[in-house]
Protein backbone atom coordinates (compact mmCIF):
# COMPACT_ATOMS: atom_id res chain seq x y z
CA UNK A 1 0.00 0.00 0.00
CA UNK A 2 1.79 3.41 -1.31
CA UNK A 3 4.98 1.67 -1.54
CA UNK A 4 5.09 -0.01 1.84
CA UNK A 5 4.63 -3.92 2.66
CA UNK A 6 1.04 -3.78 4.38
CA UNK A 7 -1.90 -5.99 4.43
CA UNK A 8 -4.82 -3.23 5.13
CA UNK A 9 -6.00 -0.02 4.17
CA UNK A 10 -7.84 2.84 6.26
CA UNK A 11 -11.93 2.12 6.69
CA UNK A 12 -12.33 5.45 5.30
CA UNK A 13 -11.13 4.75 1.63
CA UNK A 14 -13.30 5.52 -1.17
CA UNK A 15 -12.57 2.58 -2.48
CA UNK A 16 -14.01 0.92 0.12
CA UNK A 17 -16.83 3.43 0.76
CA UNK A 18 -17.94 4.38 -2.59
CA UNK A 19 -16.14 1.98 -5.10
CA UNK A 20 -14.23 5.49 -5.87
CA UNK A 21 -11.41 4.59 -8.21
CA UNK A 22 -9.83 2.27 -11.33
CA UNK A 23 -7.68 -0.83 -10.90
CA UNK A 24 -5.48 -2.74 -13.67
CA UNK A 25 -4.21 -6.49 -13.71
CA UNK A 26 -1.16 -7.09 -15.14
CA UNK A 27 0.76 -10.25 -16.62
CA UNK A 28 3.93 -11.04 -15.75
CA UNK A 29 6.28 -12.82 -18.16
CA UNK A 30 10.55 -13.34 -17.58
CA UNK A 31 10.07 -10.90 -14.61
CA UNK A 32 8.48 -7.84 -16.93
CA UNK A 33 5.32 -6.65 -16.72
CA UNK A 34 3.52 -6.89 -20.05
CA UNK A 35 2.10 -3.95 -21.57
CA UNK A 36 2.92 -1.90 -18.88
CA UNK A 37 2.75 1.55 -20.84
CA UNK A 38 -0.59 0.57 -22.48
CA UNK A 39 -1.90 -0.11 -18.33
CA UNK A 40 -0.68 3.05 -17.51
CA UNK A 41 -1.88 4.74 -19.84
CA UNK A 42 -5.79 3.65 -19.07
CA UNK A 43 -5.17 3.97 -15.61
CA UNK A 44 -3.97 7.90 -16.37
CA UNK A 45 -7.84 7.79 -18.74
CA UNK A 46 -9.68 6.15 -15.89
CA UNK A 47 -8.63 8.51 -13.16
CA UNK A 48 -9.26 11.20 -15.89
CA UNK A 49 -12.68 10.64 -16.23
CA UNK A 50 -13.20 10.10 -12.69
CA UNK A 51 -12.00 13.56 -11.46
CA UNK A 52 -9.47 11.39 -9.61
CA UNK A 53 -5.68 13.54 -9.51
CA UNK A 54 -3.53 11.12 -10.04
CA UNK A 55 0.42 11.99 -9.55
CA UNK A 56 2.02 8.74 -8.85
CA UNK A 57 2.69 7.34 -12.04
CA UNK A 58 6.18 6.92 -11.55
CA UNK A 59 5.60 5.64 -7.92
CA UNK A 60 3.27 3.13 -9.71
CA UNK A 61 5.53 2.20 -12.58
CA UNK A 62 8.57 1.24 -10.10
CA UNK A 63 6.84 -0.72 -7.81
CA UNK A 64 5.00 -2.79 -10.87
CA UNK A 65 8.51 -3.19 -12.16
CA UNK A 66 9.77 -4.05 -8.92
CA UNK A 67 6.89 -6.75 -8.22
CA UNK A 68 7.03 -8.26 -11.53
CA UNK A 69 10.58 -8.64 -10.60
CA UNK A 70 9.45 -11.00 -7.41
CA UNK A 71 6.54 -12.80 -9.80
CA UNK A 72 8.20 -14.16 -12.77
CA UNK A 73 5.29 -15.41 -14.24
CA UNK A 74 1.95 -14.26 -12.35
CA UNK A 75 -0.36 -11.24 -12.20
CA UNK A 76 -0.16 -7.98 -10.48
CA UNK A 77 -3.08 -5.93 -9.90
CA UNK A 78 -2.88 -2.22 -8.48
CA UNK A 79 -5.89 -0.47 -7.76
CA UNK A 80 -5.65 3.35 -7.50
CA UNK A 81 -8.40 4.72 -4.99
CA UNK A 82 -9.42 8.51 -4.66
CA UNK A 83 -7.70 8.17 -1.05
CA UNK A 84 -10.04 8.36 1.70
CA UNK A 85 -12.77 9.83 2.75
CA UNK A 86 -12.51 13.22 4.49
CA UNK A 87 -16.07 13.88 5.53
CA UNK A 88 -18.84 12.43 4.84
CA UNK A 89 -21.14 11.89 1.71
CA UNK A 90 -20.37 11.01 -1.87
CA UNK A 91 -18.53 14.38 -2.54
CA UNK A 92 -14.94 14.59 -2.52
CA UNK A 93 -13.40 17.29 -1.43
CA UNK A 94 -10.85 17.88 -4.38
CA UNK A 95 -7.96 17.48 -2.26
CA UNK A 96 -7.79 13.34 -1.54
CA UNK A 97 -4.38 11.94 -1.68
CA UNK A 98 -4.59 8.84 -4.08
CA UNK A 99 -4.08 5.57 -2.63
CA UNK A 100 -2.09 2.84 -4.63
CA UNK A 101 -2.74 -0.78 -3.52
CA UNK A 102 -0.69 -3.09 -5.27
CA UNK A 103 -1.41 -7.32 -5.53
CA UNK A 104 0.63 -10.13 -6.50
CA UNK A 105 -0.70 -13.31 -7.68
CA UNK A 106 0.62 -16.13 -8.70
CA UNK A 107 0.07 -17.64 -12.47
CA UNK A 108 -1.19 -20.94 -12.60
CA UNK A 109 -0.18 -21.32 -16.65
CA UNK A 110 -0.76 -25.11 -16.87
CA UNK A 111 -4.35 -24.52 -15.38
CA UNK A 112 -5.68 -22.08 -17.50
CA UNK A 113 -4.15 -22.71 -21.67
CA UNK A 114 -5.45 -26.52 -22.26
CA UNK A 115 -8.97 -26.84 -21.35
CA UNK A 116 -11.43 -25.90 -23.97
CA UNK A 117 -13.57 -22.95 -22.77
CA UNK A 118 -17.09 -23.37 -21.89
CA UNK A 119 -19.24 -20.20 -21.87
CA UNK A 120 -22.93 -18.67 -21.50
CA UNK A 121 -24.87 -16.03 -21.97
CA UNK A 122 -25.16 -14.37 -18.27
CA UNK A 123 -28.97 -13.22 -17.47
CA UNK A 124 -27.16 -10.55 -15.47
CA UNK A 125 -27.12 -7.36 -17.44
CA UNK A 126 -24.67 -4.49 -17.60
CA UNK A 127 -25.97 -1.31 -17.32
CA UNK A 128 -25.43 1.38 -19.65
CA UNK A 129 -23.78 4.70 -18.51
CA UNK A 130 -21.18 6.54 -21.07
CA UNK A 131 -20.03 8.41 -18.25
CA UNK A 132 -18.52 5.26 -17.07
CA UNK A 133 -18.20 2.77 -20.13
CA UNK A 134 -14.57 1.61 -20.93
CA UNK A 135 -12.44 2.35 -17.86
CA UNK A 136 -11.27 -0.18 -15.55
CA UNK A 137 -13.15 1.21 -11.94
CA UNK A 138 -13.98 -0.47 -8.82
CA UNK A 139 -17.86 -0.68 -9.40
CA UNK A 140 -18.18 -4.13 -10.03
CA UNK A 141 -21.54 -5.87 -8.45
CA UNK A 142 -22.17 -6.89 -12.06
CA UNK A 143 -19.33 -8.73 -12.99
CA UNK A 144 -19.92 -10.47 -9.58
CA UNK A 145 -23.04 -11.91 -9.69
CA UNK A 146 -22.34 -12.92 -13.72
CA UNK A 147 -19.74 -14.98 -12.30
CA UNK A 148 -22.03 -16.05 -9.69
CA UNK A 149 -24.09 -17.66 -11.70
CA UNK A 150 -21.15 -18.67 -14.36
CA UNK A 151 -19.89 -20.70 -11.15
CA UNK A 152 -23.33 -22.31 -10.64
CA UNK A 153 -23.75 -23.30 -14.41
CA UNK A 154 -20.56 -24.36 -15.00
CA UNK A 155 -19.51 -22.02 -17.40
CA UNK A 156 -15.44 -20.57 -17.62
CA UNK A 157 -17.09 -16.78 -18.54
CA UNK A 158 -20.03 -15.67 -18.61
CA UNK A 159 -20.89 -12.89 -21.50
CA UNK A 160 -22.92 -10.04 -20.57
CA UNK A 161 -25.22 -7.63 -22.78
CA UNK A 162 -27.24 -4.36 -21.85
CA UNK A 163 -31.24 -4.15 -21.10
CA UNK A 164 -31.29 -3.12 -24.68
CA UNK A 165 -29.69 -6.83 -25.88
CA UNK A 166 -26.60 -5.50 -27.13
CA UNK A 167 -23.58 -7.65 -26.63
CA UNK A 168 -20.80 -6.12 -24.66
CA UNK A 169 -17.73 -8.56 -23.39
CA UNK A 170 -17.44 -11.54 -20.75
CA UNK A 171 -17.63 -10.87 -17.31
CA UNK A 172 -13.75 -10.60 -17.11
CA UNK A 173 -12.97 -10.50 -20.69
CA UNK A 174 -13.63 -9.14 -24.45
CA UNK A 175 -15.12 -11.04 -27.02
CA UNK A 176 -14.34 -11.48 -30.08
CA UNK A 177 -17.15 -12.35 -33.01
CA UNK A 178 -16.23 -14.21 -36.42
CA UNK A 179 -19.75 -13.05 -38.04
CA UNK A 180 -20.44 -13.93 -41.97
CA UNK A 181 -16.77 -13.72 -42.89
CA UNK A 182 -15.66 -10.80 -40.57
CA UNK A 183 -14.00 -10.76 -37.57
CA UNK A 184 -16.17 -8.31 -35.55
CA UNK A 185 -15.80 -6.99 -31.52
CA UNK A 186 -18.28 -4.44 -29.84
CA UNK A 187 -18.37 -0.39 -29.41
CA UNK A 188 -18.11 -0.26 -25.91
CA UNK A 189 -19.22 3.44 -25.96
CA UNK A 190 -21.93 2.56 -23.73
CA UNK A 191 -21.10 -0.14 -21.28
CA UNK A 192 -17.98 -2.86 -20.89
CA UNK A 193 -14.10 -2.31 -20.53
CA UNK A 194 -11.80 -1.36 -22.82
CA UNK A 195 -8.96 -4.12 -22.28
CA UNK A 196 -5.10 -3.45 -22.62
CA UNK A 197 -5.37 -6.68 -24.84
CA UNK A 198 -7.94 -5.74 -26.67
CA UNK A 199 -6.20 -2.73 -27.99
CA UNK A 200 -3.40 -4.75 -28.27
CA UNK A 201 -5.11 -7.49 -30.32
CA UNK A 202 -6.62 -4.35 -32.25
CA UNK A 203 -3.07 -2.78 -32.83
CA UNK A 204 -1.94 -6.26 -34.27
CA UNK A 205 -4.89 -6.90 -36.68
CA UNK A 206 -3.95 -3.24 -38.27
CA UNK A 207 -0.45 -3.87 -38.25
CA UNK A 208 -1.21 -7.36 -40.13
CA UNK A 209 -3.77 -6.27 -42.78
CA UNK A 210 -6.54 -8.00 -40.66
CA UNK A 211 -9.87 -6.13 -40.88
CA UNK A 212 -12.13 -5.69 -37.47
CA UNK A 213 -15.21 -4.10 -37.57
CA UNK A 214 -16.30 -1.97 -34.20
CA UNK A 215 -19.67 -2.11 -33.91
CA UNK A 216 -22.68 -2.79 -31.96
CA UNK A 217 -23.61 -6.20 -31.63
CA UNK A 218 -26.89 -7.70 -30.79
CA UNK A 219 -27.23 -10.69 -28.32
CA UNK A 220 -29.26 -12.34 -31.03
CA UNK A 221 -26.01 -12.34 -33.33
CA UNK A 222 -24.18 -14.39 -30.88
CA UNK A 223 -25.99 -17.25 -32.56
CA UNK A 224 -24.75 -16.33 -35.95
CA UNK A 225 -20.69 -16.37 -35.11
CA UNK A 226 -18.69 -19.37 -36.28
CA UNK A 227 -15.85 -18.62 -34.22
CA UNK A 228 -16.06 -16.62 -30.80
CA UNK A 229 -12.71 -15.71 -28.94
CA UNK A 230 -12.29 -13.90 -25.42
CA UNK A 231 -9.14 -11.32 -25.07
CA UNK A 232 -7.61 -11.03 -21.40
CA UNK A 233 -4.58 -10.04 -20.40
CA UNK A 234 -4.57 -13.53 -18.16
CA UNK A 235 -5.72 -15.72 -21.38
CA UNK A 236 -4.47 -13.83 -24.08
CA UNK A 237 -6.64 -14.68 -27.19
CA UNK A 238 -8.72 -17.98 -26.71
CA UNK A 239 -11.39 -19.65 -28.44
CA UNK A 240 -14.79 -20.29 -26.74
CA UNK A 241 -15.38 -24.02 -27.85
CA UNK A 242 -19.04 -24.43 -26.66
CA UNK A 243 -21.42 -21.18 -25.91
CA UNK A 244 -24.45 -22.41 -23.78
CA UNK A 245 -24.37 -25.93 -25.63
CA UNK A 246 -22.91 -25.58 -29.46
CA UNK A 247 -19.78 -26.25 -30.32
CA UNK A 248 -17.79 -23.50 -31.53
CA UNK A 249 -14.97 -24.19 -34.17
CA UNK A 250 -11.23 -21.49 -33.98
CA UNK A 251 -11.14 -19.50 -36.94
CA UNK A 252 -7.34 -19.58 -39.59
CA UNK A 253 -7.35 -15.71 -39.16
CA UNK A 254 -8.28 -15.39 -35.36
CA UNK A 255 -5.89 -18.54 -34.96
CA UNK A 256 -3.07 -16.21 -36.76
CA UNK A 257 -3.83 -13.09 -34.30
CA UNK A 258 -3.46 -15.33 -31.25
CA UNK A 259 -0.13 -16.84 -32.46
CA UNK A 260 1.32 -13.43 -32.76
CA UNK A 261 -0.02 -12.69 -29.91
CA UNK A 262 1.66 -15.26 -28.03
CA UNK A 263 5.03 -14.75 -29.53
CA UNK A 264 4.99 -11.33 -28.42
CA UNK A 265 4.23 -12.56 -25.26
CA UNK A 266 6.54 -15.47 -24.56
CA UNK B 1 -14.70 -3.09 12.47
CA UNK B 2 -16.92 -6.35 13.25
CA UNK B 3 -17.55 -4.91 16.53
CA UNK B 4 -13.95 -4.17 17.61
CA UNK B 5 -12.83 -0.76 17.73
CA UNK B 6 -10.33 -0.29 14.36
CA UNK B 7 -9.44 2.06 12.00
CA UNK B 8 -8.60 -0.48 9.05
CA UNK B 9 -10.05 -3.05 7.00
CA UNK B 10 -7.72 -6.45 5.24
CA UNK B 11 -6.80 -4.96 1.67
CA UNK B 12 -8.38 -7.65 0.34
CA UNK B 13 -11.75 -6.92 1.42
CA UNK B 14 -14.31 -7.56 -1.99
CA UNK B 15 -15.80 -4.22 -0.77
CA UNK B 16 -12.81 -2.50 -1.99
CA UNK B 17 -11.74 -4.72 -4.38
CA UNK B 18 -14.99 -4.60 -6.41
CA UNK B 19 -17.62 -2.69 -4.24
CA UNK B 20 -19.11 -6.07 -3.49
CA UNK B 21 -21.30 -4.90 -0.35
CA UNK B 22 -24.17 -3.30 1.27
CA UNK B 23 -24.80 -0.17 3.33
CA UNK B 24 -26.82 1.78 5.77
CA UNK B 25 -27.07 5.45 6.60
CA UNK B 26 -28.66 5.38 10.19
CA UNK B 27 -29.50 8.28 11.66
CA UNK B 28 -30.13 8.75 15.82
CA UNK B 29 -32.48 11.20 17.96
CA UNK B 30 -32.21 11.17 21.57
CA UNK B 31 -29.34 8.35 21.75
CA UNK B 32 -31.41 5.73 19.71
CA UNK B 33 -30.97 4.69 15.76
CA UNK B 34 -34.68 5.95 14.13
CA UNK B 35 -36.04 2.90 11.90
CA UNK B 36 -33.58 0.86 13.24
CA UNK B 37 -36.34 -2.45 11.90
CA UNK B 38 -36.57 -0.73 8.25
CA UNK B 39 -32.89 -0.23 7.70
CA UNK B 40 -32.23 -3.74 9.03
CA UNK B 41 -34.73 -5.04 6.86
CA UNK B 42 -33.41 -3.25 3.53
CA UNK B 43 -29.59 -4.71 4.55
CA UNK B 44 -31.32 -8.31 4.12
CA UNK B 45 -33.27 -7.41 1.15
CA UNK B 46 -29.66 -6.10 -0.80
CA UNK B 47 -27.92 -9.47 0.94
CA UNK B 48 -30.11 -11.52 -0.56
CA UNK B 49 -30.13 -9.60 -4.02
CA UNK B 50 -26.40 -10.19 -4.24
CA UNK B 51 -26.12 -13.47 -2.50
CA UNK B 52 -23.99 -12.55 0.57
CA UNK B 53 -25.09 -14.52 3.14
CA UNK B 54 -26.01 -12.62 5.98
CA UNK B 55 -25.97 -14.33 9.60
CA UNK B 56 -25.22 -11.16 11.45
CA UNK B 57 -28.33 -8.79 12.08
CA UNK B 58 -28.55 -9.59 15.50
CA UNK B 59 -24.84 -8.62 16.25
CA UNK B 60 -25.35 -5.43 13.60
CA UNK B 61 -28.36 -4.52 15.91
CA UNK B 62 -26.45 -4.66 19.10
CA UNK B 63 -23.39 -2.59 17.34
CA UNK B 64 -26.29 0.03 15.87
CA UNK B 65 -28.04 0.45 19.34
CA UNK B 66 -24.51 0.80 21.47
CA UNK B 67 -23.40 3.65 19.01
CA UNK B 68 -26.18 5.30 19.41
CA UNK B 69 -25.91 5.59 22.85
CA UNK B 70 -22.85 7.04 22.21
CA UNK B 71 -23.97 9.91 19.33
CA UNK B 72 -26.94 11.08 20.40
CA UNK B 73 -27.48 12.86 17.87
CA UNK B 74 -25.37 11.83 14.79
CA UNK B 75 -25.59 9.44 11.52
CA UNK B 76 -24.53 5.70 11.98
CA UNK B 77 -23.08 4.02 8.73
CA UNK B 78 -22.91 0.49 8.61
CA UNK B 79 -21.10 -1.07 5.94
CA UNK B 80 -20.90 -4.83 4.93
CA UNK B 81 -19.31 -6.37 2.78
CA UNK B 82 -19.24 -10.15 1.37
CA UNK B 83 -15.63 -10.48 2.93
CA UNK B 84 -12.64 -10.77 1.68
CA UNK B 85 -11.56 -11.98 -1.56
CA UNK B 86 -10.17 -15.75 -0.83
CA UNK B 87 -8.99 -16.22 -4.91
CA UNK B 88 -8.16 -14.02 -7.46
CA UNK B 89 -11.00 -12.96 -10.00
CA UNK B 90 -15.07 -12.01 -9.49
CA UNK B 91 -16.15 -14.76 -8.48
CA UNK B 92 -17.04 -15.26 -4.84
CA UNK B 93 -16.38 -18.82 -3.65
CA UNK B 94 -19.46 -18.80 -1.24
CA UNK B 95 -17.92 -19.42 2.33
CA UNK B 96 -16.91 -15.70 2.03
CA UNK B 97 -17.16 -14.20 5.65
CA UNK B 98 -19.00 -11.01 5.85
CA UNK B 99 -17.30 -7.94 7.51
CA UNK B 100 -19.42 -5.32 9.56
CA UNK B 101 -18.12 -2.44 9.00
CA UNK B 102 -19.60 0.79 11.34
CA UNK B 103 -18.63 4.52 11.12
CA UNK B 104 -20.23 7.44 13.65
CA UNK B 105 -20.42 10.89 12.37
CA UNK B 106 -21.81 14.02 14.36
CA UNK B 107 -24.77 15.50 13.02
CA UNK B 108 -24.93 19.49 12.48
CA UNK B 109 -28.51 19.85 12.81
CA UNK B 110 -28.15 23.45 12.37
CA UNK B 111 -26.60 23.96 8.99
CA UNK B 112 -28.71 21.44 7.54
CA UNK B 113 -32.64 22.82 8.42
CA UNK B 114 -32.14 26.19 7.89
CA UNK B 115 -30.98 26.88 3.79
CA UNK B 116 -33.00 26.49 1.55
CA UNK B 117 -31.96 23.76 -1.26
CA UNK B 118 -30.54 24.55 -4.38
CA UNK B 119 -30.96 21.63 -7.12
CA UNK B 120 -29.86 21.12 -10.37
CA UNK B 121 -30.49 18.45 -13.42
CA UNK B 122 -27.22 16.05 -12.94
CA UNK B 123 -25.44 15.68 -16.36
CA UNK B 124 -24.07 12.17 -15.07
CA UNK B 125 -26.56 9.40 -16.22
CA UNK B 126 -28.37 6.88 -13.79
CA UNK B 127 -27.74 3.37 -15.47
CA UNK B 128 -30.39 0.87 -15.47
CA UNK B 129 -29.88 -2.51 -13.92
CA UNK B 130 -32.73 -3.89 -12.49
CA UNK B 131 -31.03 -6.44 -10.51
CA UNK B 132 -29.49 -3.79 -8.53
CA UNK B 133 -32.13 -1.59 -8.80
CA UNK B 134 -33.50 -0.27 -5.61
CA UNK B 135 -30.89 -1.75 -3.15
CA UNK B 136 -28.04 0.57 -1.01
CA UNK B 137 -24.87 -1.64 -2.73
CA UNK B 138 -21.33 -0.12 -2.86
CA UNK B 139 -21.16 0.87 -6.43
CA UNK B 140 -21.70 4.42 -6.10
CA UNK B 141 -19.25 5.88 -8.88
CA UNK B 142 -22.72 7.68 -10.44
CA UNK B 143 -23.04 8.96 -7.42
CA UNK B 144 -19.64 10.58 -6.85
CA UNK B 145 -19.67 12.08 -10.05
CA UNK B 146 -22.86 13.97 -9.71
CA UNK B 147 -21.61 15.42 -6.20
CA UNK B 148 -18.78 16.22 -7.71
CA UNK B 149 -20.79 18.19 -10.51
CA UNK B 150 -23.14 19.67 -8.06
CA UNK B 151 -20.28 20.97 -5.87
CA UNK B 152 -18.73 22.38 -8.96
CA UNK B 153 -22.55 24.20 -9.93
CA UNK B 154 -23.41 25.34 -6.14
CA UNK B 155 -26.28 22.91 -5.46
CA UNK B 156 -26.88 20.97 -2.69
CA UNK B 157 -28.58 18.25 -4.29
CA UNK B 158 -28.38 16.90 -8.16
CA UNK B 159 -31.36 15.46 -9.44
CA UNK B 160 -30.26 12.34 -11.68
CA UNK B 161 -31.87 10.75 -15.10
CA UNK B 162 -31.50 7.65 -16.81
CA UNK B 163 -29.74 7.57 -20.24
CA UNK B 164 -33.16 7.22 -21.13
CA UNK B 165 -34.40 9.96 -19.62
CA UNK B 166 -36.57 8.82 -16.88
CA UNK B 167 -36.30 10.99 -13.30
CA UNK B 168 -35.12 8.48 -10.48
CA UNK B 169 -33.88 10.24 -7.80
CA UNK B 170 -31.64 13.17 -6.18
CA UNK B 171 -27.52 11.59 -5.47
CA UNK B 172 -28.27 10.74 -1.83
CA UNK B 173 -32.49 11.36 -1.59
CA UNK B 174 -35.53 10.20 -3.25
CA UNK B 175 -37.60 13.04 -4.87
CA UNK B 176 -41.35 13.88 -4.57
CA UNK B 177 -43.20 15.74 -7.36
CA UNK B 178 -46.50 17.65 -7.37
CA UNK B 179 -47.49 17.10 -10.81
CA UNK B 180 -50.96 18.25 -11.99
CA UNK B 181 -52.74 17.99 -8.57
CA UNK B 182 -51.50 14.70 -7.52
CA UNK B 183 -48.19 13.37 -5.19
CA UNK B 184 -45.88 11.63 -7.73
CA UNK B 185 -42.14 9.55 -6.97
CA UNK B 186 -40.43 7.70 -9.17
CA UNK B 187 -40.81 3.40 -9.55
CA UNK B 188 -37.79 2.26 -8.97
CA UNK B 189 -37.44 -0.93 -10.98
CA UNK B 190 -34.79 0.31 -13.15
CA UNK B 191 -32.38 2.31 -11.08
CA UNK B 192 -31.95 4.28 -7.79
CA UNK B 193 -32.17 3.45 -3.90
CA UNK B 194 -35.25 2.83 -2.35
CA UNK B 195 -34.77 4.85 0.57
CA UNK B 196 -35.99 4.08 4.08
CA UNK B 197 -37.18 7.56 4.54
CA UNK B 198 -38.85 6.89 1.09
CA UNK B 199 -40.70 4.29 2.63
CA UNK B 200 -41.42 5.69 5.76
CA UNK B 201 -43.23 8.81 3.85
CA UNK B 202 -44.87 6.41 1.81
CA UNK B 203 -46.49 4.54 5.20
CA UNK B 204 -47.32 7.39 6.32
CA UNK B 205 -49.17 8.74 3.19
CA UNK B 206 -51.44 5.63 3.04
CA UNK B 207 -52.28 6.24 6.84
CA UNK B 208 -52.96 10.06 6.56
CA UNK B 209 -55.28 9.34 3.30
CA UNK B 210 -52.65 11.15 1.20
CA UNK B 211 -52.52 9.76 -2.58
CA UNK B 212 -49.35 9.01 -4.16
CA UNK B 213 -48.53 7.78 -7.00
CA UNK B 214 -45.48 5.49 -7.67
CA UNK B 215 -44.67 5.69 -11.52
CA UNK B 216 -42.15 6.51 -14.29
CA UNK B 217 -41.77 9.92 -14.53
CA UNK B 218 -39.94 11.57 -17.79
CA UNK B 219 -37.31 14.05 -17.76
CA UNK B 220 -39.31 16.32 -19.23
CA UNK B 221 -41.85 16.43 -16.06
CA UNK B 222 -39.80 18.00 -13.32
CA UNK B 223 -40.85 21.66 -15.54
CA UNK B 224 -44.18 20.91 -14.75
CA UNK B 225 -43.88 19.97 -11.26
CA UNK B 226 -45.00 22.86 -8.84
CA UNK B 227 -42.96 21.69 -6.00
CA UNK B 228 -40.57 19.28 -5.63
CA UNK B 229 -39.36 17.33 -1.81
CA UNK B 230 -36.44 15.43 -1.32
CA UNK B 231 -36.57 12.99 1.63
CA UNK B 232 -33.11 10.78 3.21
CA UNK B 233 -32.32 9.94 6.77
CA UNK B 234 -30.49 12.96 6.97
CA UNK B 235 -32.55 15.32 5.68
CA UNK B 236 -36.08 14.08 6.35
CA UNK B 237 -38.63 15.27 3.57
CA UNK B 238 -37.38 18.95 2.74
CA UNK B 239 -38.99 21.14 -0.23
CA UNK B 240 -36.62 22.14 -2.93
CA UNK B 241 -36.81 26.28 -3.43
CA UNK B 242 -34.78 26.48 -6.42
CA UNK B 243 -34.23 23.99 -9.66
CA UNK B 244 -31.69 25.12 -11.76
CA UNK B 245 -32.85 28.77 -11.50
CA UNK B 246 -36.88 28.36 -11.19
CA UNK B 247 -37.96 29.12 -7.75
CA UNK B 248 -40.47 26.58 -6.25
CA UNK B 249 -43.12 26.64 -3.55
CA UNK B 250 -43.47 24.41 -0.54
CA UNK B 251 -47.01 22.39 -0.96
CA UNK B 252 -49.68 22.12 1.82
CA UNK B 253 -49.86 18.21 1.53
CA UNK B 254 -46.29 17.40 1.55
CA UNK B 255 -46.05 20.25 4.20
CA UNK B 256 -48.23 18.01 6.34
CA UNK B 257 -46.22 15.23 5.72
CA UNK B 258 -43.34 16.76 6.46
CA UNK B 259 -44.65 18.14 9.80
CA UNK B 260 -46.06 14.08 10.64
CA UNK B 261 -42.43 12.96 9.48
CA UNK B 262 -40.61 15.57 12.13
CA UNK B 263 -42.90 14.62 15.01
CA UNK B 264 -42.15 10.91 14.63
CA UNK B 265 -38.72 11.38 14.45
CA UNK B 266 -38.39 14.33 16.88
Amino acid sequence: VDGQPATSVPALDRGLQFGDGVFETLRCEDAQPLWLEEHLQRLRTGCLRLGIDWQQERAARNELLAAAAHAPRGLLKLIVTRGDARARGYAPQGDERCRRILLRYELDRSAQSTAPLRVGLSTVPLAENPRLAGIKHLNRLEQVLAQQEARQEGWDEALMCTCAGQLISGSMSNVWLWLHGRLVTPALDAAGVAGVTRRVVLARAARTGTAVVVRTVARTEVQDASSIYLSNVRLGLVPVADLAGRALAPHPQLEALRRGLDAETA
